[in-house]
Order: C-alpha cells, then structure tokens, then sequence
C-alpha cells in the first residue's frame, strides 16, 4: 500500500551564493525531506563565492557551473538520468523570467522566488511560455506552506466563519528603517534599486506576500484597491512602506498595510479573517496557533500537530511533529517543496497540486502595478487587471 | 504641605438610568477617588426607572428630577453650597448639545459623553456657549485616562521614537455583528438610529475613540482622509464598519479601522506607533502593558505600577496601585474625573487639564463629517477643515 | 421588584494612614459602588500623618481618633444612626486579632487585613470571640473577589474538570530581592520583622494568597505538605521564598511556589488545575482571562464581562462592564466588600456569603504554622491540623 | 578560509520503524544541515515495516538488516569509505545500552535517544566503555540544541543574572491522561512497560529533559531532593507524574514539575531563572523569544535571528534564519547533529562540544534513581550520587 520510494528529484540551483540568506533557505527545505536533492548550481558571479558555495554543497566542480546559462547548456547535455529536473531561480527579481522562460523551453521545472517577474506584461509573457512547455511553474510564496494557513483556508471554505465581511492583513518589518542600502547592505542594495528589484520595493517584496496570504485563505479576489505608498529612508528610491484598501470581487472589505520601516518589527505578517459567523487571527511569528472567534463562543485557539483532532487533513498532512513541538518557516517552505517533486512525480504540468505558481504570480503582478497606478491616481478606487 | 482636603464636587447626571451601562459606569468612576459626590439626576424617561435609579444612587427623591429641564431649573434655585457643580450627560448623542448648552448657561460645567455633537457646526455652536460661559466642559474619551497611554504620550513628546512615520490605530468590536437593534436591545437601537446618533454609526460610536487616541499620542494632527464605510446588518441605516487611510500635518501616515461586525472581538482597541528611532504599542484590553521597540535593541515592556520607576510622572499619578495589581477601564475613566474635579476647584475655564474637552469635541466631529464626505467621494482624499 | 435603597453602611479604619499603600486600597474599593461609607479612622500613630490622613477623607475631626483603643470608645458613645458598623484593621500583623477581639466584643463587624492572626492559637480564640459577639468576620483576601476566580470555582464544582488530580499555584513577587527593610521602605520593615510581622514573612504575606486560593477554586482541603524555606537577603530575619509539595484530603497533589525575591517578577500570582477531563488556568495579571483545556478540544479562553454568555452567575455577579472593559484588582476588593455589606444589612453573623472569614483564616494559620514545621522537620510530609 | 566541504557523515539507525515518532524525527534533523546521510538502517522487527522504511529512505536492501546485531556485522565487513561512521538508536529504552555498547565496541559513534541506560550501573558500564572505545557518545536532548538556550546559559554564566537563588522548570503534557496505552498505541504500551522503559515513566521520559534543561542552563548541580511521583490512570505500572523540590551545590534550590496527566498541555516545557540581578523565562513551545527581567528595569524580550545584535555567538551559530521566521523542534535537534558530525570529523572522542553526551545521561540516570528512591523515602532529602 506504501508507494514504492521513488528516487530523489535532481534540482539546480541559480543565485544563492553564500551571504544571500535565501539561498541556503532553499536548500535547507528542499533537503528536509529527503526527497530533492541539489545536483548543479551557479551561486554567483564572484567565481570564488560560486565555488565555494558549489564544493559546500557538496557539488562536483563540473556541475558547478559559472553562469546560469552555462548551467542550462551543461545540464542539457547530461544523460537523463543525471540532469536536473528542476531549477530553483534565487537571484534579483530582474532575471526571475529570463532565467525562468530559457529554463522551462529547455524541458526544467522552475521554482522561482518571488515576484514571478517585473511587470504583468513579463509574467503573462512567461505564463504563455509554461504553458507552451509542458513543465511546471512553482513560486516560493513560503507563507503558503504553512500548515495552520490551509487550516484557515478549509475553515472558510467550510463555512464555519460565514459569509466573508472583513479581512485584515498586515505585514510589519522594520529592517529598512534605515539607510541601510548605503551602508553595505546587499540585499538592501538591490531590493532598493528599481533596476534589480522593479517598480516596487516594499510592496512587491512583502505586500505579495500580505495579498497572496489574504487571497489564498479567503478564497477572494481582490477587484480594486487604493493604496498609499511611503519612502522614508534618505534617498531610497522606492517605496519602503505602504497602506492599501481593497474590496473583493466577492464583498468583502478590508485594509493591507506593508512596511518596512516599522521601526522594531521583525517579519510579523498577520491576517484577520471576519464572517457573519465568526473570524480567524494567524501570526507567522507564532504560526502552531490559529486563533479562532465564535459569533456567541468562548475564543479557541487551534494548534499545530500531527495528533490534533480536529485539524483538517491538509493542515495536517503538511505537519511533522505532534502537537507542542514547534514547526516554523523552513518546514513551511519544505512543504512547498515536497508538494513540487509530487508534482513532477506524476508528470503534472503548469502548476503542482498545493504549491503557488503561475496563478499567484500574475495575481501579484497585477496587484503590484495596480498598487503603483493608485499611489499615482487622485482616484478613491483603482481596479485590478483581469486575469484569465 | 498636603493640600487641605476639600468639600467634594457635587455632580448632577442626565440619563444612565437602570440598563443604561453607561449611566452606572460614570457613577462608579466618578466616586472612585471619593472627590464627587452625586447630587441629583434625571435618569429616565421612564419614570419608574428614574425614580428606581435616583433611589438606588441614595438620591432624596426631592433631587430626582422628571427631565433635565426641571434639573437645570431645580437646581439653580438651590442654594449655593447645595446646588450641584456639574453635570454629566449620558444620553443618546442627539441631546447632548442641547442639554449642554443650557447647563453652561445656567452656570454648571458639563461633563460629556461623546461625541461631542451631532455635527461640527453644532460642536462649533457649543463651543462658543463655553466660551461665554466661563465653565469646563469634559468629554469623556475614557481611553485618554489611561496611565499608559499617558506614558506613550510622554515618550513620543520626549522623542524617544524620533520622527513619527507611521500611526496604525484599530477598534474592532463584534456585537453589532447581527441586527441587535431588531432584537430588543435598546442600545443598539440608537446606536443604529441617525435621529439619535446622528449621521454616523460605528465611526461616530468607536472611530473617534481610535481618533483621538492616535492624535492624543502622536501630538499629531489628521489632516486628510480616505474612508470607506461599510453597513452589514440587514436593514441597518449607519455604517457598522469603516477603514480609513490617514496623513497627518506633521508628516506621518497611517490607517484607523473602527468596526463593530469583527465578529468575536470585544473592545479591542489597540494603537501602534513607528518613528525612525523606536516604535510603541499599546492594547486597551491589557492595559497596564506599554510595548516598546527600539532601532537595535530588544523589546521591552514597561509596565503600570505607582512603584515603577521608568514611567513619567504623567503615568504614575494616574495609578493608584503598584505593578501587577491591575487597574482597568473605571479607574481611566476615574482619572478624568479626578482632573475634572481639580479644575473645578481650581475654577479654571474651557478645559480642564488633563481632560478632553472642547478641542477634542472639535477635532472628532470634524473626522466624522470629513469621513462620511470621504465615504461618498470618488477622491482619494478628503481635507479636514481647520479647527482654530 | 429592585430591593429598596438602603443607606451606606457606616466604615471605620484603623491603619492605613497615609505612605501604607493598602489602607488607601481599602478606602478605594469599599467606596466603589457606593454602599459603605468611611466615618472615622485612626489612621497612624504619627499624630500628623492621622490627622491629614483623616482630613483627605473628609472626616470631621471629632472622628478621626489617636489610637484604635479611643476609636472604638469613641464610637461605642455615638447614638446608634452615627456609629460605625464595620472596622476595617489595615495594621501590621500583630495588631490583627487584638483589635478584632475588641471590636467583635464592643459590638462592631470586622474586616482584616491577612493574615488573620500571628498563629493558629490566637485565630482559635478570635473564631471564639467572633461567634460569641454574634458578628460578621471578614478577611481580605482580595483574590478570591475575582470574577474569574469564582467562575473557576464553578466549573471545577460543575465537574467540567472531572476528578482534580493536581494542582498547581504560585506567586512569584520581586519587590524584596534587595535589602530593602535596611534602606528605608517602611512596608518591607515590618514585613520582615518577626515582632511585626509573626513567624513567617513571604509565606504569611503571599503564601497564605497562594493557599487559599488554590482551597477555594478546588474546594480540595490541603492535608499534608512539605516545605522548604528560604531567606536571601543579607540579615533578613524572615523567609522571603518558599516552595511546597502538597496533598489534599480529596485525593490531589501539587506544588505551591511564594517568593518576593524573584527578581523582576511584579505580583504575579497564578494557578492552575488539571483534572481528568479538563484544566483551568488563572493568571491575577491578566485576570479577565480564564483559560480551559479540555481533554480532546482546543483550549479555549473564557472572558469576564457582564455580557459574555457562558458565564457562571457567580462570575457575572462580580462583573459591572461588557466584555473587553478591564476590570482589576481594586473591583476585586470592592466584591468582598459588597458582599460584606449585603450580610450586614441581612444581619448574618459570622461569616457574610461571597466573603472570606474565620474559615480561612484558621486554615491560612494552619498552613503557615505547618509550612514552619516543615521547613524543621527532616520528614517528607507534615500534616495540617484539622480545623473544625 | 571556508572550510573545504567534507563528505557527508553516514548514519545508520536501528529502530524508528513507520509510525514511531522519533524515527522520522532523527532522520529529518539529521537530513536538515546536508551534512548527514543515512546509510543503513535496522528499522523494525517487522520485516514488512523494515523493509518498507528502509525503502523510503532510498536505501539499498543489502543495508536493510533484519536486526541491530546484523547490522553491526554487516557494516563492519564494509569497506571504510562506505561502511557507517555512526548509528542513531531509536529503539526503546531497554535497548539503549546493549546496542551502544556493541556498536562502540565495533569502532562506531553512537547518538542515542535518551535514557541513556535503564539504570546508573547500566549507564556508568556504558561509560568505560565508551572511554575505551575512543568513539563519540551523543544523547538526544533536544532541548540542548535550542538556540535561546543556549542564549539562557551564556547570560547566566556572564553573570547577567547576579547569583544563581531561584530555579523553577516544569514539563506539563496531557497526552497520558487517558490509559492509552490499554487502547492500542503502542508508544503509550512501551512508555508504560517496566521492562520496556525502566523504573520509570514520566520522570524517564521528560522529568531528564526538564531536570537537563535546568542544570545546563545554570551550569548548577543538582545535589538532592524531594520527590512525589504519581500514577493516575487505572492500572498504569509507571509513573505518569511528578513533582520534585530540589537543592542545588551552588546553593540554589527550586522545583521540578513533570506530568503527562496535565490535561490539556501538548509539550509544554518551560523554565525560568532568578537570581539576585535578574531572571530569565524560555517556554520550548514559544522557543525564539526569551523573557529577561532586570532588577530595576523593564522586561526585554530576547528573540532568535541570525541578525539580532544582541545574542550570543553561542545562540547565532545555532541559528540559520533572520529575526521573525520562527525555527523549531527540528531544527534543535539538527543543531546536535551537526555539532555531532563537527566532533566526527574532527576525531573527538567521547563527548562532541556542543552535543549532550554520557555527562548528561550519567546525571540523568541518577536524577531519575534519585527521585524513585526519594518517592520511596520518608525522609525530605535524598542526595544524588556523585558522577565523577
């Protein structure tokens, strides 16, 4: 009954080189649960950083590869028993699509850090080319991997909060409080320089998140927003903050806030869910715990694990450890991972059961231009693009 | 060296008859501290509630008055050192400018529950009977009692967060999530109504509080908005819900959510603030806690307590107790009173010190007005008009 | 129907001249909801200190008495309508039972400060003197005036927990971490001197809380214990920390922790219980919180607030605000005093319903005295002696 | 200067079959850093659960083995290059000692689940034994790989806390509170059995982890106590709870709770540290943040991330993620490992820095002797014996 263990899905790795903090978080989940395993990579284009990170890995020097493209045209080469499967794209957001669209017609999967691209117009560009491929298209949206977020996800879609009134999402961070992209900061570097990072900083970096998490568990789609977007730090050239309205196209209201400089805040993204029957609180910071409101109840709190009752089935087949023993942020993106080699496992293709890809990532394109018309409109309500 | 002990002030009260929680709760405040003393009222209407009201405060029935005609008219042939001092009013809004207006003119200070008025011009109207009154008017915004939320004050005007960039100040409420008002709830029946409550609802009910708390704090003023009301309850004719996009004068912008559909959700106002040095939170429903975030340092709580010793003094004489013996909402509401009752001893004019009054009166009917004109423009903001 | 006002019952003070922090507390909460009315005082042996102290409470000067002996003569003579009817003894410990004797004797309902009395013995003769006098005995034991408290008590009765297997309560304070009894602070002064004080200092102070709340939540009867004390400060003369291992008649076991050297601790005073169906956890720092665990079903986290529906009647009954509106520590005295005054004008004697009395103070001695016993015996277990 | 990548360490494991918990727990933790491969393994008695195990692993059948002592003689005639350097022991307790003698014996490290032994005899055989070996010894107490732990202990030994005077830890679980192990799970049948799980239960299986917790983070030794154990559910031949008073040689003293009959609690380990300049809290269920009260300061929260200035090297190293992405129970576990792999390749013999080793599982047999013999005494105190 037991399906037969299959061999470890090959995975490539672009960007990430040591000193990109989520390089190693790619590798790290990937790994967890032993079923990818990383064959190839260019890490970098410091050949000595590449190297490094490359021989860490554990990777043979001639899977090790100088640029991405002299990846691709490597691999392709190999035998199909020892090509890669899979590319994961961990580089600025402005090689997410090139990479992304030479990788998926050469025969690869792609998992692609988010945005999915610099512009709706790339990503629809880069929709076609999936579709063209056959392959699949995963995007690293980790929050969506979290166990207790699918539990919230099944409790709306359950009914148990009713008819969806108000939903609340906010996602404070405060490591751009300063200057800090003048001061040796890489990361800080590109994401504040638009011809890395796009038209948005904050807002594409994190307020994707905060828009991907509210669609995913209300079941919503966002139809218009107004937005406010803020640059505080001196001579940051894109926003570094921002503050959203928005409505549904299925009625419901609420507010989006995503900032970087909240001055103390670490990486607390937190959604509030409302119904005429009752409401949902999920902090990321202490993901085991869905905070659950009746109409005429006590509070629960429902918890994280593998022996709790009353989780449904996709929360807890996305949990290791009974009930107590903390799961976090890498677990979360393992899951993502697990469900991708799943996916091209059974040979699906466009997108893998349970992981975001190609749907998400043109939804939080349009969110990010839309977001970007309205802080230039004198308009209350700015309608998002339709997206087919 | 100790200040004489003085007569206690002599207090009247329109409405707050039996079933009236608002009635019982100024009652109980304002004898906490043992400096007022209730006199007369005229609770009810209801005549058998009136008297039943007037009996239980320990009332002589001859200072039980029909309507608050008669007790303005009663009381101003009293002799002097029996006659009440102040009034508070605790009806439905529509009366409270009426009432008001004539107490200042009969020579009593006004306690008020808010708002101050059923519209700005009103609240104008009132502003100048005050003035030529040579009276106090208090209104009672009870959150601006609390020590803490003094604390957050001192700390912000003290510098300690450094420039304010972002103010987020939210009040979700869950019990008008159903049509109480239908259902025999006397409360939520004129809370409903706009010939009692006026224009507004839930903006005008809880959205002042999260209004007056962010300007109380930041020393801010707001100087344009973008709201977006929401009404929920079938046949309901006020908002019940609203999220607003704000920028202050000085610089900041942020959000403020009122909203009494957040079903499950019991008082849970809650402010943050963010400058470029620190940030500050604070929750009503665990009041005696001040979270605290510094640019490179941890968290820290600061904790209510006449014992502790880094709160300012503004905070500690607002405490009665040392750390971890908790005060709540009668004791904030009670520190108004106190203040109150040292103005009138002081015979100061216009407002007392520590009190909200007239400027705050001014300052919520205008956010009321500016958010309905907000609601039912296609602009993306809306201006305050100018208080002087 | 509403029972007809009845006039203030008429309070006296002994201690709690002004600096005595506790006096002040008493004076707060027995005015709260205005059915007791403080008429005289000796307030300090410090003629100056008696006087202001008197004077602030608006005493005539005829009532405000040198010492407790001229007090209760004093008020002996007065015509009936005048005389005080209750004392409140807000003394160091050893004055507890000498002026209680006296009072009950001339005819007068006491409450007292804890602990009732420097031993089991003389709380023996007091309860003698008490049921002879035909009066009322109260005890401050503020805690268990907690709304949340009593609903705690109600659940475990209701048998929401099934059979209690354990039980766990501690009160872990900071304030004497230092030697603060040799730096000027007055209260540490007495609460460390055994001529003062009796036997035992933090055990007597917050132990005897931490006892007695745990007896009256589980309604369990601690039989045997065993203890271990210890003193931190250099010269102190009096246990400042204790840690017992406890079992009841009805079959429990748990530990009890007082300590006032737990450096940086505020008051926080907690309890516990497990039974086989379900646990209850009360924390007095944030006491509008009762948290259940139930055996198979999330936790949940009952509210206090006159509207929440799932309360006790006991629990609501102590509650004067709606739900998110923090009640505290001085509502919570306020109860016992309400409840206090209620059994004098039913003319009860002995103990008034709702209010701790000479059953928990002899079971309060009888734990300090066995908790001493412990701490010099060399055996495992100490049997409490019964109280009948 | 970066270290050359090493060839991953090869792990073989016996026990840990399917549906044992911890099983899937080491070979995740051990899988996390990359560092580790699992090579070989003795899963289950169960041919079919072996088989099927080892299977999903991606082993070889040939490195299936029917039993431990089969696959101690089957790695030995491997080659070096491919013969297992190490062997995780994942069985019940009553094995642990047989098969890490045997597999030391045969030039193996070992990384047992704890107890060490069933016994202090047994452990102290096991010790020279190992001492003859030259090989390492690693224990899995998890708890010892928490980051904040190790944050705790550094505080405590820089001397943020003054003297040591307070130490209080408790390990409440629920998961007992039924006679589970009579319905059909076998952890609880096997947890429950004397022959399987030794003299004891609970003490055994989580009193070590809470007792480790407590003397690895004060860096005192515990140096007697007085112990009450309980068994609550019908016909239960273990303990299944306790509550332990404790002394220490540095002259601390404090409890030690351990319970899985605490209706309701998942895992909830939680310690907390007093000293006479400050005090430290840590819950494992809320591991990324640590409590830290100061004497005349506010409360701090210490949280996890790589990028918190403030932590120690010590807590950063066993980090792999920013501020706010929470890491977990695993990822503890993966911090043993690697430092486990580290000492390996670095040829230590005995203990590896960093990991808990026959020092830790020395005091833990005698903790748990100790406390069986003081259940059994009428004595308070009862010394544990010395470890040399």
């Amino acid at each position: 009954m037991t399906p037969l263990p299959a061999p470890r899905v090959r995975m490539g790795m672009v960007g990430g080189g040591e000193g990109a903090f989520i390089g190693k978080v790619h590798r790290l989940a990937s790994a967890l649960d032993g079923e990818i395993e990383l064959v190839c990579g260019a890490f970098s284009r410091d050949a000595d950083n590449n190297q490094r990170t490359g021989a860490l890995c554990g990777l043979a020097s001639a899977r090790i590869y100088p640029d991405w493209q002299a990846l691709l045209e490597g691999e392709r080469r190999l035998p199909d028993e020892e090509r890669m499967e899979m590319l994961v794209i961990a580089t600025p957001n402005h090689l997410h699509v090139p990479i992304a669209e030479e990788a998926l017609q050469a025969g690869f999967h792609v998992m692609s850090e988010k945005p999915a691209a610099l512009s709706l117009a790339e990503a629809r560009r880069l929709s076609h080319t999936l579709n063209a491929s056959g392959r699949l298209y995963g995007l690293a949206h980790t929050y969506l991997g979290y166990p207790m977020v699918w539990q919230a996800r099944e409790m709306v879609r359950n009914g148990q909060l009713g008819t969806l009134r108000k939903i609340h999402v906010e996602y404070p961070q405060g490591w751009l409080g300063d200057a800090l992209e003048t001061q040796g900061n890489k990361q800080a570097a590109w994401r504040t320089d638009p011809a890395l990072a796009g038209a948005s900083g904050c807002m594409a970096d994190i307020g994707t998140h905060a828009f991907g998490l509210a669609e995913f568990i209300s079941g919503h789609t966002i139809s218009e927003l107004c937005a406010v977007l803020g640059t505080h730090a001196e001579g940051r050239r894109l926003d570094d903050d921002g503050d959203v309205l928005f409505r549904t196209a299925q009625g419901a209201s609420g507010t989006l806030m995503a900032s970087q400089v909240c001055t103390g805040e670490e990486n607390a993204l937190k959604i509030r869910l409302y119904g005429d029957q009752g409401g949902l609180e999920w902090h990321q910071m202490e993901p085991s715990s869905l905070i659950h409101r009746g109409l005429h109840a006590p509070l629960r709190i429902l918890r994280a694990g593998i022996d709790q009752p009353e989780l449904s089935e996709a929360a807890r087949q996305r949990l290791r450890l009974p009930g107590g023993h903390p799961e976090g942020y890498l677990e979360a993106l393992a899951n993502l991972y697990r469900d991708f080699a799943a996916g091209i496992r059974r040979s699906d293709s466009g997108q893998a059961a349970g992981v975001p890809g190609m749907t998400e990532g043109l939804h939080g394109m349009a969110f990010i231009e839309t977001v970007i018309a309205s802080q230039h409109s004198e308009r209350k309500w700015t309608p998002l693009p339709a997206i087919d």
